[in-house]
């Protein structure tokens, strides 16, 4: 601390002041994030390469070879401002979707969409819905603009579309639904959804966030794009950040009609998408030899662990995402002895405490190797 | 236009449909970016190489090779999500300013600080403060969380502190301060911000927004870094898009107290600056040589253009930025017919009737060659 730092700290009016924020932001717990892999290397003295972080449900195969290559030939024109509209990645997804380019939003991880919703639909006074072990940033976005949640109850650890319902009042202007759900990768069939939607009130907009859409199998996915055409009050959210393996570059997208889509554009910071992460994604788009393999390792991946959490006698949850949930059956939380010693064997996994599931632990779906060291670890820290 | 598509237009609950938004989001004006460059050279029948882009105030340099060498590095772990901690760039700014890293936000440009800023401490029912003729996402970010605008005339074409802190009331929570201001160019001594820091209320935020700092001469800058220790409700804001040359990469900073930059975080987004913007920032913000090479090029390029207006007899205000704001004397709108002139030239700048000045043209400082361009371009626009 340098010294003009230590004549601030004892200047009385540091302490005593107090910012004028609105209570509603105020009162958000303030942001907790995880440790980058090298930081846990560097307090349990262990080589960062031998730590397997399964934690934040990344693509463990990492960003494909084809946007790499796409990163190369973007970087050398990064003392420009993003294109704001996006152009080529609009183009791209609206040829994948058969939507017109102006019903896409682009968004700094699809993050930034379930923010934009949230600041374009919600205001103090308001209502958003969601489901108990839902997506953490519904509750935080919700929050942010001082708008009221009404959690409804989980039912056998995903959304009970009907509890949801039943909880629309005039006030309800937005309601969350997460599909496959994260952290729990709970997945309700297209055919309930396509009921609730055609049930909710056109006062309500539907975000469904369906960032792990691609690693659902082909036989349960249906086309939903086609439902932003029957539903002018539907927001689909997708990101870049799973299966396409872009998460450190940023990159989601929102798909609605106009009515939302221009709303929401509305409030988007103009450059909010980086210039190397348009081009990537374009590229990432267009991979699907990459998108197949990530699905395959994903799908074999979920077996080996699955197998390996019944054989140990655990709980866990049927998982359609890239990513399990199981039971420890104790108190599991970052400084739970299951968690510490999952962290002294080099494995960082994510604890769940912090959406009401003390006992649960989420590992996300590794490399084989990487799951095999999951396994041992866990059986270690078990015994 | 697919199949299905027609089909939804014509459902009639698609045009009927008005989503539930509160009225200052929908009295947003939609924004409309400027074009990159490859669509102004097909719509002009140019080719691209010879377009001369100076309508965004980016660094004519384009990135340092530090931080091009920084991204290589970094590309190779983009499948996981970037340090939401930003613990690198933000032990390098703190080394940089001598202040704790607590102090310190990170933000997608800073765009993203400004927007926190509005996020944090507007709400309905209270007031921010920013001049006539200054820059823009202060009104669009104000408007997006309901607050009122409270503009006071410009003064020379810059702020008007006095009137600033005359139109304090108790519901003023924010006061935004450009400095140099964009897009006029302006410059306030630094004795009368600081005696306008002084002055101001302790229940009213100051963003003094420093995009342009790095571009200023060294007799006349100060360390505001150490103002951030003296007053605990100001938030000073940076860029790394302008003399360090990362426009495409999105990242900017904020310098406050505990208080304030606990509350911006509160609501950031937790992954909202990328990992390559975060590698590339710590080796920009190294890399002095660079920022010295840009600082002489822009005094140069302000010289040069400076010198050519005043040739041809037009009204131009003396800039402390990387630009110069013009009066061209008639309509100088993008549609006009000295902007299609300069367009037709293959000279893209900066029209500003958005901002209150129809007749005024803003062009930044590009090239030396590049400059040159412009100045016949634009001999030829007025002839």
């Amino acid at each position: 601390m340098t010294q003009a730092t230590v004549a601030a700290d004892q200047t009385p009016s540091s302490s005593a002041f107090r910012a004028p924020s609105p209570s509603w932001v105020r009162a958000i717990s303030p942001y907790v994030a995880g440790k980058p892999i090298e930081d846990v290397a560097r307090e349990l003295g262990l080589a960062p390469e031998t730590i397997v972080k399964l934690a934040s449900n990344e693509n463990p195969l990492g960003m494909p070879a084809s946007a790499r290559e796409a990163l190369g030939r973007a970087a050398s024109d990064l003392g420009r401002y993003p294109d704001a509209n996006g152009f080529a990645l609009k183009e791209a997804l609206s040829k994948r979707f058969g939507l017109p380019m102006e019903w896409i939003t682009l968004g700094n991880g699809s993050n930034d969409i379930l923010e934009l919703a949230a600041h374009a639909f919600l205001e103090p006074g308001k209502c958003a819905i969601y489901s108990q072990y839902s997506f953490a940033v519904y509750e935080l976005a919700t929050q942010a603009v001082g708008a009221k949640a009404v959690v409804t109850p989980a039912k056998d650890y995903g959304h009970d579309l009907q509890a949801m319902l039943a909880a629309v009042t005039p006030e309800t202007h937005l309601v969350f639904i997460a599909n496959p759900n994260n952290p729990t990768g709970t997945f309700l069939p297209y055919a309930e959804i396509e009921h609730f939607l055609r049930a909710l009130p056109r006062h309500v907009v539907c975000v469904l966030d369906e960032a792990y859409n691609e690693y659902l199998p082909s036989e349960l996915r249906v086309d939903t794009a086609r439902w932003v055409e029957r539903y002018p009050n539907l927001l689909i959210s997708r990101t870049f950040s799973k299966a396409y393996g872009l998460a450190g570059l940023r990159v989601g997208y929102g798909l609605a009609q106009p009515e939302v889509t221009g709303l929401l554009n509305r409030i988007r910071q103009p450059f909010n998408v980086n210039s190397l992460a348009q081009a990537a994604a374009v590229a990432a788009l267009a991979d699907e030899a990459f998108l197949a393999k990530s699905y395959e390792l994903n799908r074999a991946g979920l077996q080996q662990i699955g197998a390996a959490l019944t054989d140990l006698g655990l709980q866990w949850v049927p998982s359609f995402g890239n990513f399990i949930l199981f039971k420890v059956g104790e108190d599991a939380g970052a400084g739970s002895r299951v968690n510490q010693a999952l962290l002294k064997q080099g494995v960082i996994v994510r604890p769940v405490g912090n959406y009401g599931l003390p006992q649960w632990i989420r590992v996300s779906i590794g490399l084989p190797e990487e799951n095999m060291r999951f396994v041992h670890a866990l059986r270690a820290a078990l015994a």
